[in-house]
């Protein structure tokens, strides 16, 4: 299930806002509206977020003015600097864009139209790369499952997120394949109820049992014993480990914690920023009160109330078991044990 | 601001699904009508449920059939236990039925129109009282309050959940009215939306500040130092302390200690269950996966998915700082203090 297709200079999104009661798909032709389909989350999910931006360099690239070389690395510039503006907290945006603006620099002395093939490419290549990177996060994560394990999961790391697999959802994808009998627990995730549209709908079309629950009942279930363990994906990682994620991500991993149940991260290292020494300068983005006060365009709250709405939050790493990445497993100290991944 | 009057054997109860987008008064002028509506929660709140279903014994004793004494008291059973049947979790309901069956068993040797009377007139008995309780919650729990504090809630455990100012929501209006600096946090409380829908509603229309946030933003906001302490009601309260309250109250609670924040639950004597030593054998409600699938009538997940939507949760006595009931704010040891209660 791959939430985005590029070809012949136009992104193919699937629209994320309108799942999973109307399957949707969105052509992007411009740069501009890749930077709003990020920005309206039509794509959404840390990887799936870097590689559509790339793809957007890509088509930006493409259509540029023609004019001379440096002309062209000036409007390059202009067009990385809209994308990077479009949501603060995923490092996998920053990351790919810088990706594929470093690729067309080695490659300054090309001709302008043969740089614009070269960006175009690099971006094929991490949605490939991506693929391949959620496979062996799956493949690793694996491990840690046992036969009749019931797994909770927050916000949606699935293939949505990713260009395919996803990264928390790959190793449930594993394990199931695997045919060990495992059950997932689906956060759904408010405001934006990416459990409850995205991630229940993805592993209900795999044939993986899942249950849908509210945020507020997973402590409740983790009390009772009914989960084994947890796994969430990463939007940011910090070099001590501190992991900023979607907001409810750090009262699960406290919860988690209490009730002595193992709480995993599974991200890519593109997700480690390790210019980050700490959780505590990762930025926070805060979205719409309509996201609060409305579900589907109808009015939940009383006209005019005040709202508070970040999109994420940082768990620190003492809350973390373990980070599940391409590259294997990394436990505490994280400090030590990403630094060797970089 | 009173959720239930009755007058003339018709209990008016503000239907609480509606709110706030619509104000609408229900009449019900039979106990079967009282039932339904405490079924369906056009009222809800342990202290409004109570009292509701002792004027639903009244409205079904005033109608009882023409005939003897024993048939009377044996409709009267039968009306007990179909209001008793109605919401399992919430010991105010069972602790008010009795009291009025108590009542007509007390004088049964009273005229049945006489006996009628007196039920009617002992469900009043307790409507007055609530309200004097709930005054004295606030009056009591009002010394925790310091001024400038952000306090969180959870549900609404307001004026909407008793016949008037509420238990938690009391302790605030009395800190507000006293000229204290005060900023409530309501979570929106999923699925049924009480916070969103209920409280913000009330304290704005009080003009008491109130934000609010989704569930699982709490959390975020107790790490970041933003709340002095959690103030909650009760659905049924152990002897030792630990407390059945809405789904997401115990994550609140650990989440609370885990952040050094006070967490306070405010609640009548008639909350506390004598007959149970620990919260581990208080029923928990169940209801419709629809609450968690639908939001006012829309799907928010796919179809057919599963669903599990406890409508309660139990907070085990160590993670709660103090318990604040109309006869003073009992601390640890719970066991003992509580008792003194009785």
């Amino acid at each position: 299930m791959r939430p985005l297709e590029y070809k012949d200079g136009i992104l193919k999104l699937i629209d994320q806002t309108k799942l999973p009661s109307e399957y949707k798909v969105v052509d992007c032709a411009t740069y501009m509206e890749v930077a709003d389909a990020i920005r309206d989350m039509i794509v959404r999910g840390a990887p799936a977020i870097g590689v559509s931006a790339a793809y957007g360099v890509a088509i930006g690239a493409l259509s540029a003015r023609d004019g001379s070389k440096e002309e062209f690395f000036c409007e390059l510039d202009e067009i990385c600097n809209v994308l990077r503006g479009t949501r603060p907290t995923a490092v996998n945006l920053f990351w790919a864009i810088d990706r594929v603006y470093r690729k067309a620099l080695d490659n300054r002395d090309r001709s302008v139209s043969e740089i614009k093939d070269i960006i175009a490419q690099e971006a094929c290549n991490m949605d490939c790369e991506d693929v391949e990177t959620n496979k062996a996060i799956g493949m690793h994560g694996n491990k840690l499952i046992k036969n009749n394990y019931t797994i909770l999961t927050h916000c949606n790391a699935g293939a949505l997120a990713t260009c395919d697999y996803g990264t928390a959802l790959s190793v449930m994808r594993m394990a199931h394949s695997e045919g060990k009998n495992i059950r997932v627990i689906a956060d759904e995730t408010r405001p934006y109820l990416q459990g409850a549209r995205l991630t229940a709908w993805e592993l209900k079309q795999d044939g993986i049992p899942v249950t849908l629950i509210c945020d507020n009942m997973a402590g409740h279930f983790m009390k009772l014993g009914k989960i084994d363990c947890v796994i969430v994906g990463a939007d940011r990682i910090a070099v001590n480990g501190d992991t900023a994620n979607k907001i409810g991500t750090y009262s699960v991993a406290v919860l988690a914690k209490e009730n002595n149940i193992p709480f995993y991260v599974a991200a890519p290292v593109s997700t480690i920023d390790f210019s980050m020494q700490t959780g505590d300068s990762i930025p926070i983005e805060e979205r719409s009160r309509e996201e609060v006060t409305h579900i589907k365009g109808i009015p939940v709250a009383p006209e005019g109330i005040d709202v508070m709405n970040p999109a994420f939050d940082v768990t620190p790493s003492r809350y973390i078991t373990a980070i599940i990445t391409e590259k294997g497993i990394a436990y505490p100290p994280f400090e030590k044990n990403l630094k060797d991944m970089e």
